[in-house]
């Protein structure tokens, strides 16, 4: 090894210590860093990246159906964010308040947005005043702040993250209820075609509901060390807000009515959940659309024979550079080996390697990050050859995931084999249950999971509910969850 | 009128009453709308898809010269912020504080990023090490925070604004100096290529450089009021914040050397600028490339032929959709009259008007919003016809502004010249200057005038100072600014 080649590896094994290896694949691969502000992380180019992909993914299905973007101010008077009660009381204990400016006490202190229906609702009751203003659906790409006292950790938990908030109105509560599975579907598209991640889609229980809402739908992951986590979230909001805001608005029939209104974020933490569920020991494992480098090209150089290597290296890095995103690592002074293992860290799908006998050949070794798999691929079907690579990894990147998953859900009909199953297994355990919020909150108590969601594709089931007895109204999930 | 037809339209004239004219064609248009908070607006859809696209294509550039997205954390903690002397007294008195969070008191103030030199920076110390780690460029497209207590106006003075903050660090000051004319021509292409806007490109006075810079370059608009407002920016900063935040790195050599670092920006104030420059009395002249709907086609109903009209405006809509923006108006109970009003207002490029006589002759009555020129175009070429109309519209708008430009600058020679030229036209008096602050704020007590610039392209001058009579430096500009 050469004095410049001081990249510090991953120690920690995924499947030893899940904790230690996700900050260490993060931190070490470049993808992200800690800030010096606590529970605040700095996004390296990598993470960015992935994150605008994901951006314009959603974004681009959003205008399909009529959902158009805005931004609001970060701040919001704090006569505002005490309109709706609930909403407050579930918001409060986290805001950040800004209470000086310059060396000027405000009359008023200022909350950073933990979360926006205050501020743009008050908007809204100004602009809704009649049927023709509805459906309002608009959008905002922005950062919220929640000051958490759990123990942060990057994506997952962090003070600051990056969001989209869809909130729409509508006049009818029916016109509301059907944009729920759009909005689902877009979001399990987007999280399927994108980050290579499968989930569970149901509803929320009355407890884990959103402060302010009438009914709320998740879609659900299991993380390598079988605890859930919520990802994507979708609000069934009624006229809570609409009453509290005086969102108005004059029907056909020249009635005045309430509005029905519904929110909707997808957020950073599926970054964490996709470096969490795709990583290995080696390192972050990206999916190929998101991957900011998806090809690297490491040429492998004999003693005299560098210029050889380097007109070879430069005619497959331009044939392939207008379709791929590549990158060709001619570092000196670091060794072939050096750069697999750093590039295999960072994630990138497919690393070309170029020798002497691949010259010979007419040839290029590719190798796949998530099976190790070499090809040895001709020159003139080298761009086929990226091409089914890439997409042949999201596939299976995919499934593996999604077979995982699988494997972390177990169904139990009586107490004891829930309480069995959780300790043998972890993971969700799909448990029949009465709906009373009573028994989902002592089975939280005896055994630590909550209700992750109820799953809208319900298998037919009957038996009781397992802590009660009494007959049961779903088959909800059970799980420890982040 | 119907009892429909309830838009207000534009009172003010822009030539009369520029301020009050330009809030109207803002607010009235449905571009911005003003928030609960003071000095803090909303961005509408048109607004915030032109800023997406304004972003999109700075990003393409940067892409291009190697400069990468990260995201750094919105908060700074104060003992960061004030490690760089000048910046920290150039950014103090704006600077929001969070003091609490939930019901507890911090134990250190963090402030919201009014820029994120010292967040970014403590980074970088970290990060770089070697010449192998140099260059580093980084940018940031985010959210910035600047409690100002001058009088508020939208995009132009707000508190909240969004913007890109571009942070690259060098080893040596020739490279760090050579990116000054790449960012520079990258902010101007993009502002002539998609705001339709002229600038004049020039170097700060030591008066008016960035908090903590060596030197800072400007792109300067002049507005319709004849007042001056700066564009996008960038600033060499030395090694002034690589010294504050030890930002050092091992040469080849194997000597310690502290990096030189530029920084660089354009925000959401070229929004007003844009819309300053190119409305008129009847409302916003929106860019066609910015423009959230490119072509509005609006049907001209007669008794009976609904079905007939609308198949005809289906057809042409369907013909035009895959290559721009472009939506039907087909809203009930209202005039075509009050919808031709309403979208004028938008600043929409170009109006489609489909009647009885436009289908008799298989054709369409297209009109330019900036111009207001009919052009009757065949259903055949009507691609065609928009697409040539939109590009024309661009060079029209841009040239325009360029003339108007112009118009505002003129030489004064004497310092009897400058106060009669500026008296009389306003605008930007280009004049001789020996370079000394001094004689800038002498002239600035007494004109209410600062230097806008000094013009990278000085022309050739002789001359003595306006103010002390003394051999010139420079011929600067000087202007009221807003």
């Amino acid at each position: 090894m050469s004095e410049n080649e001081q990249v510090t590896y991953i120690e920690a094994k995924k499947s030893e210590n899940f904790s230690e290896w996700y900050q260490q694949a993060l931190v070490r691969s470049g993808f992200i860093d800690y800030s010096d502000v606590s529970g605040m992380i700095v996004f390296l180019p990598p993470a960015y990246f992935a994150w605008q992909e994901i951006m314009r993914a959603v974004d681009s299905e959003f205008r399909k159906v009529g959902i158009e973007d805005t931004y609001f101010p970060m701040l919001i008077p704090e006569r505002l964010l005490e309109k709706e009660k609930e909403h407050l009381k579930g918001f409060i204990p986290e805001v950040a308040w800004v209470t000086e400016t310059g060396n000027t006490k405000l009359e008023e202190k200022l909350a950073i947005r933990p979360t926006s229906e205050t501020i743009m609702y008050k908007s809204y009751s100004k602009w809704i005043r009649s049927w023709r203003d509805l459906p309002l659906k608009y959008n905002q790409w922005n950062n919220v702040l929640r000051w958490e006292f759990k123990h942060p950790t990057p994506f997952i938990r962090t003070r600051e993250f990056l969001w989209n908030e869809g909130h729409s109105v509508f006049a009818t509560e029916e016109e509301a209820s059907t944009e729920r599975d759009v909005i689902l579907n877009i979001y399990n598209s987007v999280l399927k075609d994108y980050l290579a991640l499968p989930g569970i889609v149901g509803m929320k229980s009355d407890n884990e509901k959103f402060a302010g809402a009438v009914a709320s739908y998740s879609i659900e992951h299991v993380m390598p060390d079988g605890w859930a986590i919520q990802g994507p979230d979708f609000h069934n909001d009624g006229q809570n807000f609409s009453k509290a805001f005086e969102i108005k608005f004059l029907d056909k029939d020249n009635n005045t009515k309430y509005a029905y209104q519904n929110t909707f974020a997808i957020t950073t933490r599926e970054l964490g959940v996709m470096a969490a569920t795709h990583g290995d020991d080696k390192g972050l494992v990206i999916p190929p659309k998101l991957a900011y480098i998806q090809v690297i090209i490491v040429p492998i150089y004999k003693k005299d024979n560098h210029d050889k290597v380097n007109a070879y290296v430069k005619k497959v890095y331009d044939s392939l550079k207008s379709k791929f995103r590549v990158k060709i690592d001619d570092r000196e002074g670091y060794s072939p080996g050096f750069k697999f293992n750093e590039w295999e860290l960072k994630g990138v799908p497919i690393r070309i390697e170029i020798g002497e006998r691949d010259i010979a050949a007419d040839s290029a070794t590719c190798v796949r990050r998530d099976t190790g798999e070499k090809m040895s691929s001709k020159i003139d079907s080298i761009e086929m050859t990226i091409s089914e690579g890439l997409e042949n990894m999201h596939i299976n990147m995919y499934q593996k995931a999604l077979k995982f998953l699988e494997s972390k859900i177990h169904k139990a009909s009586t107490y004891e084999e829930f309480k069995k199953l959780l300790k043998e297994n972890g993971g969700i355990i799909a448990a029949p249950w009465c709906g009373s919020g009573e028994c989902e909150l002592k089975i939280k108590e005896e055994n630590g999971t909550k209700i992750t969601n109820i799953p809208l594709q319900q298998e037919e089931h009957g038996g009781e509910c397992v802590y009660c007895g009494k007959k049961s109204e779903y088959t909800a999930n059970f799980a420890k969850s982040y």
